[in-house]
C-alpha cells in the first residue's frame, strides 16, 4: 500500500482490540481448577489485553486445525502459531478456572471443547523439527495431553517485573496516537542492542514516523542475557543516541516459543495489535541453534498474499561497521571485503566483557559496554 | 500491502506498459508540421517508451481538467501534471507531424481535440504560484495558447548524451527481473550526491532487494550542476561505495518542472512504470526557491488513498554527520544537538571545490570531491 497515505494508525489483526479483561465470578470457588505453565499464562495474559486480537480464549480443534497446516484461522485471517491450553483430563463442568504458576487463580475459561493432539505433528509443522533438543518441541513434549478450548476472562493480571514498561495494546496505540505516529514500526529483541540492531532500528525509523523497542521480558531460556540487565542496557543506549520523541521502549510479555518463521509471522501480527504498522524481521529471527536457515523467518512472509497480514516486515541481512564506508552498513549496501568489515564473534565479545574490556565503539556503545561488564561481573 | 509479499515487479501505472514507438508513415510530408519544446519533446519520448503509462498521447481536454482540478485521469487513476502539446492554431487534417526543436520530424499525432486553457488557472493549481519568476511557471506562460490533444506514434527517438544509461522502462525492468529484485526503490536526483543522499539510498536499500539511481537527464535550470559532471560524480560514487549487484545507474530523461508537491507524485508515478516499487522523497523534491514548504512534496501523497499509487514513497528528513552517534543520521534518528552536527551550506561548498579544497569525508567522498574539483577549475 502507499503506506504514506495511512491516515491513522494500523487496525488490529481481525478489525476490532480484544479485551478479555473483567470480573471475577462469584461462582470460582466452585469451579474446576486449571494450572497453567508459564507459557500459557503468557499467552493467556496477551489474550486478555489484546495482544493476540482476534482469539478471544484458546483455541478449539478447527482453529488449531487450520493454524497447524495452513498458518490462516477458520476465519481466514492469517495466524501462525496455536495458542492452545494442555490439560490431563477433560473437565466436568462447561468453565474452569485458570491458576498460575503459584495456584492462584486467575481466569475463568467457557468450555468449548477438548481435543486430543499430535505432539509431533504439531512439532514437525510449526517447530519444522521433531528434534527435542529444540528448547520449544522439548516444552510442547512435555505438554499434557489434550488440549482446551474456551473463551477466557481475566480477572487478575500477572505482576510487572517492570510496571513502567508494562503496556497493553490499547496504551501504545494511545501513546502512538497522542505523538501523532501512524506509521510505527516494531523491532523484537531478547538481546542487548549493540550497534548492528542500533543501525536496523534507526534505519527502519527514518522511513517511519516512530520506533517501539519492543524487548521479549517473557520466559526465556536460561542462557540468555537477563532480561533485568537488557533493560538496562536498552535504557542506557536509548538515553544517549535516540531522539526520546521518536522512540517507546515497552515491554513484550510473550514467552519465546523459538519456533523461528512460524514465531517472525507470530510476533508481526502481536505488533500490528500494539499499533505497529512495520515489523523489522532481521537474521536468524526467533530461531534457536541451527534449525533454521537465517533467512528462514524472511521467506515465510512470502506464503501469505499481498495485504494479508497488513503489518509490512523490513527485511535485513547481515549488518556491521565497514572501515571504508566509514559507517555501519549491510552485505546490500557496502561492496567491500570482509577486512575492511569489524567483526566479533559472540565467544570474543562475552570473553571482553567477563574480563572487563570494552569491545570498539564501532561493535557496541561504550555506555552499554559497560552495563554488561559490570552485569558480568 | 506486505510489500514482501510482491510475487514480481510492480505494475506499470494503469497495468500495461505503453509503447507508442512504430513506423514512418508513408504521408509524412503532406501532414501539417508542429514544433515541439524540449519540454514536450521530454514528455513525448517518454510517452513513446512507456514511461508515462498510461498516457498514449498528449491529454484531452476531460483529463486535463481532471488532473488540473483533482489530480486524476477520467479513468480514475491518479495523476498529477498536465502532458499537454502547445500549438498557435488548430491543425485542419486529423493527423500532424510532430518535430524536433532542429525541424526534423520525429512522430505524428492522432489528432483528437484542441482546446484552449488558462495559464494562471494552470499555474495556481500546479505549481501553486502564478508568479512568473517560477521557472516552471515562466514557461508555461511562454506557451501557445491552445493544447492540441492526441495518440502519438514516435518514430525517431532523440539521440542521447549517455546511450550507456539510456534505458526505456522495459529495459529497466528486464534488468530488474533478470536480477532477481522484486522490490526496487528509485532515487531522482539532479545533483550530486553527496554523504547526505547517499544515506538515504542506502537507507532505503537496506529494505529492499535494489536501488535504481535514475537521475534527471532532461532540461534542468542552467545554474544546476552539468549533467556530464553529474554523471561522473554518480559513476566514481557507485564505483566506490554500492555493490554492483544492488544498484543500477540510469538516466531519467524528464525535463524538471520544478512544480515541487506534484512533480514529487508524477516522479514517483514515473519511476513505477520503470519498475520501481518504492520511491525516495526527501526535502523539498523538485522544489525551487521558496515556492513549496521544504515537507510539501512529502504531505501531498496523503491527498491519496491507500493502494491508489501503488508505487510507496520513502519520506526522509535533513540528514548530516553527527559526530557524537559516530555516523549518518537524520534529525529523527539522532537526539545531539547542531553543534555535533557537520553542516556546510551550499555557499561554502561551491566556495571550497572552487579554490580546490576537498570538503570533509563526512560531508562528501573525497572521490566525488575530485570529479567537482576538477569540473569547477
Amino acid at each position: 500500500m502507499t503506506v504514506a497515505a495511512t491516515e491513522k494508525l494500523i487496525a488490529p489483526h481481525g478489525g476490532t482490540l480484544v479485551d478479555r479483561t473483567g470480573e471475577r465470578p462469584d461462582d470460582l470457588d466452585s469451579l474446576e481448577h486449571v494450572a497453567l505453565t508459564s507459557r500459557e499464562l503468557s499467552d493467556l495474559d496477551m489474550i486478555a489485553s489484546g495482544a493476540l486480537s482476534p482469539l478471544q480464549g484458546f483455541m478449539g480443534a478447527a482453529d488449531y486445525e487450520r493454524v497447524v497446516e495452513e498458518m490462516h484461522l477458520v476465519s481466514g485471517l492469517p495466524w501462525a502459531l496455536p495458542v492452545c491450553l494442555a490439560v490431563e483430563d477433560a473437565p466436568s463442568g462447561d468453565r474452569v478456572a485458570l491458576a498460575d504458576v503459584a495456584g492462584t487463580d486467575v481466569a475463568v475459561l467457557e468450555v468449548e471443547g477438548v481435543f486430543p493432539y499430535d505432539k509431533e505433528r504439531e512439532a514437525e509443522l510449526c517447530f519444522r523439527t521433531t528434534d527435542d533438543a529444540h528448547p520449544g518441541v522439548a516444552r510442547l513434549y512435555a505438554q499434557k495431553p489434550l488440549y482446551l478450548a474456551g473463551r477466557v476472562t481475566v480477572f487478575e493480571r500477572p505482576a510487572q517485573t517492570f510496571p513502567e514498561l508494562a503496556r497493553d495494546p490499547a496504551e501504545t496505540r494511545r501513546i502512538f496516537a497522542e505523538r501523532a505516529w501512524k506509521r510505527v514500526v516494531g523491532f523484537q529483541t531478547r538481546n542487548p542492542i549493540h550497534r548492528a540492531h542500533e543501525y536496523l532500528t534507526k534505519v527502519a525509523l527514518e522511513t517511519v514516523d516512530g520506533l517501539l523497542v519492543h524487548p521479549l521480558v517473557g520466559e526465556t531460556k536460561a542462557d540468555d542475557v537477563p532480561v533485568d540487565v537488557r533493560v538496562e542496557c536498552y535504557r542506557t543506549l536509548l538515553d544517549g543516541y535516540y531522539p526520546e520523541e521518536r522512540v517507546l521502549l515497552s515491554a513484550f510479555p510473550a514467552a519465546m516459543r523459538y519456533a523461528g518463521p512460524r514465531e517472525a509471522i507470530w510476533h508481526a501480527i502481536c505488533r500490528k495489535n500494539y499499533g505497529c504498522s512495520h515489523f523489522i524481521v532481521g537474521r536468524d529471527h526467533a530461531g534457536v541453534g541451527d534449525y533454521y536457515g537465517s533467512y528462514d523467518a524472511q521467506l515465510i512472509f512470502d506464503e501469505f498474499a499481498a495485504h494479508e497480514l497488513d503489518v509490512e516486515p523490513m527485511f535485513f541481512e547481515h549488518t556491521f561497521w565497514c572501515n571504508v564506508c566509514g559507517s555501519m552498513a549491510s552485505t546490500k549496501s557496502c561492496p567491500h571485503g570482509a577486512e575492511a568489515r569489524v567483526h566479533l564473534s559472540g565467544t570474543m565479545v562475552r570473553e571482553m566483557l567477563g574480563t572487563g574490556d570494552v569491545p570498539p565503539v564501532e561493535f557496541t556503545r561504550p555506555e552499554v559496554a559497560r552495563v554488561l561488564i559490570d552485569a558480568y561481573r
